[in-house]
């Protein structure tokens, strides 16, 4: 299973709901956005140390992929609205973070 | 290519760096929150229509693709730290989305 | 009635339920962003007229008051605990950008 | 000095440039989200002990006091634009807070 797969599902929920017309990028943005708003929530008054445990949390997990779902259909529609390939740009930018920042040099003596 | 391509990467890039200490849940949920900021700086002051065409802008196109990868490879690093499956997660909710929001019926005579 | 009044009534607020441990500056910002998350799904799936309207409905305005309202006092709180002077700050940043964005010179023929 | 003066401050600023055209409720909540988003960055690798101190250094309080002034910044001019209170909202949430969390009873024996 693939983003493709999901950007596809996606666009056919749309288009059987008349929604096309509110997926402009601009509301998309927004929308990723507010999600990202509700993924915070979940973690702001966690410690660091209960933040890193929340995911074995059942009910805490359920949020969680809840949220994470939401915000990854969000970033997929609007790759998928504007003509972007998500996979390929990230791919490309993990290339320029290697390039950016180099593996330190092994230490010898 | 697939989100656990990326994944790979990242965590051998983090590795190399050490800078998997830093990449905790609280930590990565901020991180994807700034780069969700920075996408939607490149949106905000545009109109609806404007934002529609920024795609097609070959500098904007550049720095939009450079922010939704910077999205999805903080959610996707957040989702590799915790053991979450975004791809699975996803098509959960689009399931719980067709069940919270009926294709209306068609129209009949 | 000024930012001062409304730090000391949170700060009380704070002490008395003994919540000042929670009230670290990185949960406030998360505090902050989440609430401009609650914020931005108000307008993101207005047009830009609905949105330019949307104070004018009762039901409306009583959200937008009250996500406006967690906004800035999370703000408030989170200078608050790290000694900042927000309106101090604001002017500050005000000079610097008249400073920067000159005004245009009066057209003259 | 009140959120009054900064709010006439924004509106001279603006009409002098005339970027009140794009100073919409919409555009607005993207540029304080946007803005949200740069003072999160500013904590997000920060662990809590260095966050909790990043203001007593003068770098970072520099820049927390700029990303601080912005999110008022655009968070005064938003309410002003819809012509909202947002101290009239914000005392009137403070009064619904302590009505929904009472303040524990004193301990006695």
């Amino acid at each position: 299973m693939s983003l493709d797969d999901i950007a596809a599902r996606q666009r056919a929920f749309a288009v059987a709901r008349e929604w096309g017309q509110w997926h402009t990028p601009k509301n998309l943005v927004m929308a990723l956005s507010g999600e990202v708003g509700e993924l915070t929530e979940i973690f702001q008054w966690l410690t660091p140390e209960q933040a890193a445990a929340a995911y074995e949390d059942p009910d805490l997990r359920a949020r969680i992929d809840d949220e994470l779902a939401d915000v990854l259909l969000y970033l997929v529609r609007l790759a998928d609205v504007m003509g972007a390939d998500l996979v390929k740009a990230a791919h490309a930018k993990i290339d320029r973070n290697e390039h950016r920042f180099p593996k330190p040099a092994p230490l010898t003596d």
